[in-house]
């Protein structure tokens, strides 16, 4: 049995990008479960840019980060040690642990998973929250139909590329809207997006986006907002949908950012804008579940994922991630 | 038989607010009706805010009013000739018969009126566009329940007068937004919404807006935008709808006014944001005009129109219209 819990807390409140000096590595005991608790040893910890957003304190909805919190986070990890009869030692489950090696939750909030058919990573990624969240996102949030044109901002990021391919999967064309070159062939060779576009490496995203879009835009999946979103909400068709997952751009900003307003282009195309969060569609997780786990099977969605080493690594990665330097699904693998 | 057709015609796209010296009064020949038209004398004319934006030129949807052009409007008249068995002489007709008048148009773009039962100007008030808007607008895009809350901006304009009502027979409560205490005065004491608020009487329209929406706001019916909707929209309750129907302090602009983003308050509230035209529901206007007529014979409809004298004033009145000046529904009636 170790004797130490190393963990990352806030150190400071982060003022716009954070930089790693707001984050503290520190030592504290292993927990002990109580009744009804398990203790997880954490293998991966998943970095997520939304995270970003509890550091700047109070907000309408989501629970903050304080200073001097452990940074939350989720986490795939073995059981070392139940109080609860719906698992046992060595169990491998996933939970929001936070960034830390050992955590001890209570075992309803943990969810098993089976380590056997997939790699375990993936309860992070495609069989977990990104994948969830894109698909209940795409299907029921945006409702795309054979044909239709689906652009994503943000295209390479855990949700974003599963967005496309999902996409595809329902016979639309994918467009996906990125921050390299690089991530443009993931997209395109890789994923099977029909296009990608490296929104800087052109000062004319408008045209850009209606070159690779010649029937319009019929969805929108934004993780990002700004003036990305500004410039497709000019292109979209009529009674298109757009799905609002995320705002990126927005979520190291001290004050609202100002942009143009073009509600009236909603009502020139009849359209409608949807924010959305994972947890509505919580009575539905298991067939999101089992239909992501079949097209996994099948071979019809593929992931990427990015992977460092060691908790030490966590906050560094992390800004790396806000920075947009990562693509795909980032890990962190604890030391064993 | 008259000689004379008086038209008012666009002098000049207008820049930001117009002025009458933006219209022009014509005189025309009387037009001759052909196969399938009929010929229609205008007795009363409705003022718009949203045909300010056909002046401003080409856009991507509304046919823009051209420099020249008898300036767009719909009309209630007589038919003086008829070449088409589905009207005869003497008929009332409700179209888009534009800012003159005598205009001739196909029979099949007029819609006959029973004038026996309603006075005939409820053709260009509750029983037409506005009462339709309203009635499909607030209920099949923003979808109230009883016991929510609904504010409308433009409150006390034709279609937002008639919105807090409809949302008041669905058991809602019902919140304007509007440009003066008279206003609000109309709003509550003759209309019987719940609340009124005077944007132009407070500097802090988020407190004055909790202070009588004690239960936040489930259902915003937006005809106005700007800073009013981002007000509001800081506001909004778990799965809020708002349906955007027009956007009046954005019609004068030139350039797209700036304002903060607040698409991550969506997210916040898995809230949703709807443009919508009437005419996307065209094949329910009889079941609507059933229900709008029920309403109004049961007294639980009321309705406020403001009517000037000549076609003349129109441009006057319209300019007044669009400064707040008017309440409820504007009309110019016709000198015979």
């Amino acid at each position: 049995m170790p004797l130490v819990n190393r963990q990352i807390t806030l150190a400071n409140r982060p003022v716009g990008m954070p930089k790693e000096t707001d984050f503290r590595l520190v030592e504290a005991p292993i927990p002990r479960p109580g009744a009804g608790e398990a203790l997880v040893q954490a293998l991966y910890l998943s970095l997520d840019t939304a995270t970003r957003v509890r550091m700047n304190g109070p907000s309408a909805n989501a629970r903050p980060v304080e200073v001097g919190d452990v940074v939350t986070g989720e986490v795939v990890g073995r059981v070392l040690e139940s109080n609860d009869p719906r698992m046992e030692r060595d169990d491998i489950v996933e939970g929001m642990l936070g960034w830390q090696e050992y955590a001890v939750a209570p075992a309803k909030t943990l969810r098993k998973i089976d380590a056997r058919t997939f790699p375990i990573t993936l309860s992070l990624n495609v069989l977990g929250v990104p994948g969830l969240t894109a698909y209940f996102g795409l299907l029921e949030i945006c409702h795309p139909s054979p044909g239709e044109t689906v652009v994503i901002s943000g295209a390479s990021g855990a949700i974003g590329s599963l967005v496309g391919q999902i996409a595809r999967i329902k016979r639309c064309r994918s467009v996906g809207i990125t921050s390299s070159d690089e991530k443009v062939r993931l997209l395109t060779s890789e994923l099977g997006f029909d296009a990608g576009v490296n929104y800087r490496q052109t000062d004319d995203l408008h045209s850009k986006l209606k070159e690779v879009c010649p029937n319009g835009i019929d969805v929108y999946f934004d993780n990002v907002g700004g003036d990305t979103t500004d410039t497709v909400i000019r292109l979209i068709n009529t009674h298109a949908r757009v799905g609002v997952c995320g705002q990126s751009s927005q979520y190291n900003a001290e004050q609202p950012e100002m942009g143009p307003r073009w509600l009236r282009q909603l009502i020139l195309r009849q359209a409608r804008v949807e924010g959305f969060q994972l947890q509505q569609f919580a009575p539905r997780f298991e067939e999101g579940l089992r239909q992501l786990s079949g097209w996994l099977r099948d071979n019809r969605l593929r992931y990427h994922e990015e992977i460092v080493e060691g908790l030490p690594q966590a906050p560094e990665a992390f800004v790396d991630l806000l920075r947009g330097r990562h693509a795909g699904k980032l890990m962190v693998k604890m030391e064993e």
